[in-house]
C-alpha cells in the first residue's frame, strides 16, 4: 500500500478514465475518501456498487466540497459550465485538474475566474479503449502510457509535482508541455486518426446494402482496425473536435493535400512515386517500434 | 497427416504468403513435391534452409514443369510477364493459381492465351501481417481467415473444388465471387485503408522535426495503428494500386465527398451532426465483431 496522497479526491464524470483512476487510487490506497459526481444517478449507483466510491452525489459542489484534489473527468465541452458550478465551493490550496484530450480549451474553461489558491493542473493520461462508462475501466488502464501535464505559466510547482507523482503512482509516464503544442501533437498522433477513421466507417455506411454486408465479411483486410477506433465515445469526440478545432481542421488540410497526390499518382499510373510513398512509411513504423509504443 | 492432394507444387514467389502457404503444405503433407522459383537466389537459399523446399530454380519453366498445381505468389505487377513466360511449359491438366489481393487483372494477366486443358483458379487469403519475405511466413496464418476463389466462368469445376479444398485444409473459410465484385469489395475492406494509412503516415513524415519526434512518442492516441497497416510491402501495394486503379479511385472519391462533409461540419462547430455521425460509426464496430473478424 503506498502512502495516502490525498485526503479526500472529487471526480467529476465517471466514464472509462475516471472510473479506471478512482479504481487505481482504491487499488492502491493513494486516495483516503474517493467522492464521486456524475449526471445520472445509474453511473452514481454502478460507482458505489463498483467499490470504486466512498460517497456519490448528483451535486458538484458537495462532492469538491474539501476536496483536495479535484480531477474533471467529463467530456471536455461540460467545463465550462462545471468550472462555473464549482468555483465557489473549491477548497483553498486545492488542486483542480482533468483527464480531457485537449488542453488549450482547458485552461480556458476550467482557468477562468479561478479562485486564488487553487492550483490549476490540466492533465491528459495517452490512454483508453474502445469502450465506455464506469464498467469499462480498470485500474492498470495508465501503466506505460504517457500522462501529459499542461500547468499555466506561473502555477505551483509543488501541485505540479504532486500531480506528476499521483500519475507515475498510476503506472504513467509523465510529461510536462505547454498546452497549445499538446494540441498541436495530439491532432496528429490521436484526433485525424480519429476523424479519418470514423469518416471510412461513414464511408463503408453508405454502400449498397449487398455490398455493406461483404465489408464486414471481409474486414480483416485493414477496415477492421478502424472499426476499434470509430467505436470510441461520441460525446467525447464531438466535444474533442470543437475544442481543437483550430489544430485538427490544419492537419486534416496537409493530409487532404497528400491524399490528393496519392491520387493522383494512383490515376497516372505512377508506380515510382507510390513505391517511394510506402518506402517512406515503413521507416516512421521502425520509429514507433523503437520507441516502445507498437 | 492428410492425403496427398497435388504431386508436383510449383510455387512462382515466396514472401509471406508464398512460404506460409508452403510451410502449411509442407506440414500437413498436403503437397509430394513442392518447387520454388523466385527472382533471387537469395530467397531460394533461404527456402531450402527452411525447410519448406523440395526443389528450387530461378528458372520458372523448370519449376512449372510437370507441376500439377502452380500458384504465382509474387506481386500482381509480376503477372503479365510470368504468364507469357511459363504458358508454355505448363502441363495440361495442370491449375494455375494466385494470391494476389486484385483479381480481374489476374484473370487479364495469367488468363491471356492460356493453353488448353489448363485451369485458372485465382484466389485471394484475405490474410497477412506487416511483415514480407520467406521467413515472415508461418503455417497458421490462413487459419479462420477468407480465402476467395474467382474462377473465370466456364472454369472446370472440379478445379475448383479442389482449390476450395486445398484452401480448407490450409483452416480457411472459402469463398466463390466474381474477380469484379472481389475487387470493389477489397477497394472498400482493404485497398482505401492502406491507401489512407500510408497517407496518414506521409503528413506526419513531413512535420517539422520536433513535432515529429513527439508523434511517435505519443502515436498510442490512435497513429501507431496506422503505421502497423502502413508497414505493408510498398512493391506489393504499389501493384494493387495500379491494378485496382477504377475501383480503389470511385471509392476514394466518396470518402473525400465524406470527409469534406465531416470538415465542415468541424469548421462551422455542428456538433449535432458529428455526434450523429460518430454514433452511427460505432454500430459498424458492433456487426464486425458479430461476424467474429475482430
Amino acid at each position: 500500500m503506498a502512502e495516502v496522497m490525498f485526503k479526500r479526491v472529487a471526480l467529476i464524470g465517471i466514464g472509462l478514465i475516471g472510473s479506471s483512476l478512482a479504481r487505481r487510487m482504491k487499488r492502491d490506497g493513494l486516495a483516503g475518501h474517493i467522492a464521486v459526481n456524475a449526471r445520472s444517478q445509474a453511473s452514481l449507483d454502478t460507482s458505489m456498487k463498483l467499490g470504486f466510491a466512498d460517497s456519490v452525489s448528483l451535486d458538484p459542489c458537495e462532492v469538491v466540497k474539501d476536496a483536495d484534489l479535484v480531477v474533471v473527468c467529463s467530456p471536455v465541452g461540460t467545463y465550462a459550465a462545471i468550472g462555473e458550478t464549482i468555483k465557489g465551493a473549491l477548497k483553498k490550496g486545492a488542486i483542480l485538474s482533468d483527464v480531457g484530450s485537449v488542453k488549450e480549451a482547458v485552461v480556458r474553461d476550467l482557468g477562468a475566474s479561478l479562485p486564488d489558491g487553487v492550483h490549476l493542473v490540466p492533465a491528459h493520461p495517452v490512454a483508453g479503449t474502445e469502450f465506455s462508462g464506469p464498467e469499462a475501466g480498470f485500474p492498470e488502464l495508465f501503466e506505460q502510457r504517457w500522462c501529459i501535464l499542461t500547468p499555466p505559466t506561473g502555477t505551483d510547482a509543488a501541485a505540479t509535482a504532486k500531480m506528476r507523482s499521483l500519475w507515475e503512482q498510476c503506472g504513467s509516464n509523465v510529461e510536462v508541455m505547454e498546452a497549445h503544442h499538446h494540441d498541436q501533437v495530439m491532432a496528429m498522433t490521436s484526433h485525424l486518426p480519429h476523424l479519418i477513421s470514423f469518416t471510412i466507417v461513414g464511408t463503408a455506411t453508405d454502400l449498397e446494402q449487398s455490398l455493406q454486408n461483404e465489408v464486414i465479411k471481409f474486414s480483416a483486410g485493414g477496415f477492421r482496425d478502424f472499426t476499434r477506433i470509430a467505436a470510441s465515445d461520441p460525446t467525447m469526440w464531438r466535444d474533442i473536435f470543437l475544442n481543437n478545432k483550430e489544430a485538427v481542421l490544419e492537419i486534416l488540410q496537409r493530409f487532404t493535400e497528400d491524399l490528393t497526390a496519392l491520387q493522383r499518382s494512383i490515376r497516372r499510373g505512377e508506380g515510382d512515386v507510390l513505391f517511394d510513398k510506402f518506402t517512406r512509411s515503413r521507416a516512421i513504423r521502425r520509429g514507433v517500434i523503437d520507441a516502445k509504443q507498437a
